[in-house]
């Protein structure tokens, strides 16, 4: 019997956990701060053990890690090198979704000498999408040819069908994580030339996206697609991107909210005497007796623009206070929309991912290959972020204990010994890419 | 056996006459210009006739109405007159989901005298519209309270699963009345004031809505309110306002569609030569080198502006020529809108109702009270808008039919003896309204 330590109770955990709990080979542990949360992963399952921890309690931590044969840590990743370190200590595999940091990577070479293997990305973004990218590629190059441009976009959003607010979007991922994304700057590779995006741009840059059998999206920038290059061996490109995608009118008008400095996390305000409409006035310098007028000329929009509609439909507007002491504006907004941007019971949420290449064949001949996969969430069971970031995960943990995955090192699944079996999996549970090709 | 003469096969037709085949005493006759369409409805049914008619064609028309027992007009309503000359010289029963025009209205005592009912405004709106408000209006009054406010809305959109275009708009209905109504004008009571609203305002004049069960949307004002009072018998109201709904978004694009000239009928193009960039161009006095600045200045909205980048979705910052020859930029938008709002197969639409009534009892007690009809179309069948529109007229006709109507004259279905009838059998259908009561 092996035996699992699952870290972390968050939203991801339970498709994972329990795909693990119906392997009859494996026992899994969840420990997490919260005892009821890993009680509920684990819902009384006689392979399963619900455990309490607090992860700053080093000796517990590693007790824990000791006596499994391999750890899956859905922490914040700021704990991940500890786990790791502790991992390489007591010999144990590690399995992540987070991004491989450079601290992490530090250790690829301890954790090969050890024979261990940390596996991170391997979620959805990062993780289907690599698997999903590298079994094009590997295919093409098998073919003969080579991708000279990819775009690639992700975006986890409510479904069309529990679309029904005015801002096309609900949280399915850590709010403030998501918020905090707004700030990040691009970069990426258009043609030959290096496309540089600033945060203050980021949301300036995008354009519309036909995604098939999902709709027309709106896609910006998602950090710096240069690396990629290099992580999909692919020199051979002229364009190389990576993009997010949300529904249409979230740029023009996160854009606008950024603008008017609700993404600031320096500037305090004390929310318990001012309401938000004295805030928004206060960002604007504005009197606030003839407020939408003044934040239209602000923006540079018209008065009856629909960002200044979402606004006062999110409260921003209101004469109202909210339960908040001292506050930034961005802690005001992470409120409003944490309170009004939510799934409501039997609401599901949507998973795209779709990348776009041009190959390149012999005798100039050119293709365009779409890999789209288009996951809804179940009413009332687990949503599509869960399931696609947590089964990936789960997946290659099993493939690990058994035997079928023997990499060392700090990975990450651009490899096909992962890749090919963890999306064989992943489509007979439902989670499929469909493949085009077209001529150009 | 009963005789019903269905004039026209439309979009709407379809629930309206397998509704009366459905009956086993009427027999039901479309006549229309495309026979075929007129067979397809009747799909050989043995208590139905399709027949070939131009309406333009007296003789055959008249020939048509007087071996019926009663008419249904689906036919444009510039045509409706001249059937109800025909049925008043026949002595035949009318129906149409049509607005009453005054040429209608002057037919009154004719029809009265003649013991015939002329009945007009049975679709969804008008129609279940009229019948959802008088049901309230009358059980307020019956309670001894009275309306102080009426807010009406309505709106014919794509089904939040089968929204996914960037406009968030697909044609459910006449494609070109659709967009000759963005021309209208309007007028409301608010608080006791008159509000006008001009054509030029009118995507500009609107606001958020929160429609329970059924999602946010943007409503502006719909024609003329104030014949409401009347025509319901809520003289006792401060606010008075019918208001049409769309999605997040469409308001603002509308409007600056329309601010560059796009809704204009009378200038002419030669659309065989120009491409829809160089139209673009001319409207708003662009050389075209940079036609997205220009055209953000024109407009004074950011150039990122999301209504730039649905422009470009729908081809009018194209290169290609479309293959329309002299044409105005309203026929250009028309073209390019049909092509690409439509409904797919499987793809279905909403029909949302919202009345919100605010009544006053004595001693002061107001209540909130609203109706909400949330009709989604069938996916493969009947769209939810051919079901609201057809069925009201099709329940009606055969109440005529079987003597439960009794009425005459040109008459609207704000009375009990119509609404009570039509409301129910359209509930068993499944078309029903919410009512919500809550004190304020």
């Amino acid at each position: 019997m092996k035996k699992i330590l699952v870290l972390g109770a968050g939203l991801v955990a339970r498709p994972l956990v329990r795909y693990l709990l119906e392997e009859p080979e494996f026992e899994v542990t969840v420990a997490t701060r919260t005892l009821s949360k890993a009680e509920t992963l684990i819902d009384r399952h006689p392979r399963g053990t619900a455990k309490s921890l607090n992860v700053e309690d080093t000796t517990a931590l590693k007790a824990f890690i000791s006596s499994a044969d391999l750890v899956i840590s859905l922490l914040p990743w700021i704990h991940h090198i500890d786990v790791a370190k502790h991992c390489i200590e007591s010999r144990k595999h590690l399995v992540t979704t987070s991004y491989v940091k450079p601290e992490m990577q530090a250790l690829d070479a301890e954790a090969k000498n050890s024979g261990l293997l940390f596996l991170n990305e391997i979620g959805v973004d990062p993780g289907i999408d690599h698997m999903a990218a590298m079994r094009v590629i590997d295919g093409t190059k098998k073919e003969g040819g080579e991708i000279v441009s990819f775009y690639s976009y992700c975006g986890g959003l409510p479904a069309l069908e529990s679309n029904n607010n005015p801002f096309g979007y609900k949280f399915s991922w850590s709010p403030v994580g998501v918020m905090l994304a707004a700030n990040n700057n691009g970069r990426y590779l258009k043609d030959g030339q290096v496309v540089q995006v600033t945060s203050e741009k980021l949301f300036e840059h995008y354009w519309l996206v036909d995604v098939p059998g999902a709709g027309t999206f709106e896609a910006y920038v998602n950090r710096d697609a240069f690396p990629y290059i290099d992580i999909y061996g692919i020199q051979t490109v002229h364009s190389m991107y990576r993009g997010t995608l949300r529904n249409i009118g979230h740029c023009e008008s996160w854009n606008l909210f950024k603008k008017l400095g609700l993404f600031d996390q320096d500037r305090q305000f004390p929310l318990q005497d001012m309401s938000p409409r004295r805030v928004m006035a206060e960002l604007i310098g504005s009197d606030g007796e003839h407020l939408v007028e003044d934040m239209a000329s602000f923006l540079g929009i018209p008065e009856y623009s629909v960002t200044i509609k979402k606004m006062a439909w999110l409260g921003l507007l209101s004469d109202h206070k909210v339960p908040l002491s001292d506050a930034s504006p961005f802690d005001l907004l992470a409120h409003l929309m944490q309170k009004k941007l939510i799934f409501e019971d039997g609401e599901v949420d949507l998973l795209v991912q779709h990348h776009e290449f041009i190959a390149e064949f012999r005798q100039d001949r050119k293709e365009k290959i779409t890999a789209t996969m288009v996951e809804t969430g179940v009413p009332g069971e687990d949503s599509a972020m869960a399931r696609t970031v947590g089964l990936p995960a789960a997946i290659a943990a099993g493939l690990i204990l058994k035997g079928k995955i023997t990499l060392s090192g700090v990975q990450i699944p651009v490899v096909p010994e992962i890749y090919e079996p963890v999306l064989t999996e992943l489509g007979t549970m439902g989670i499929g890419f469909e493949e085009r090709r077209t001529p150009v």
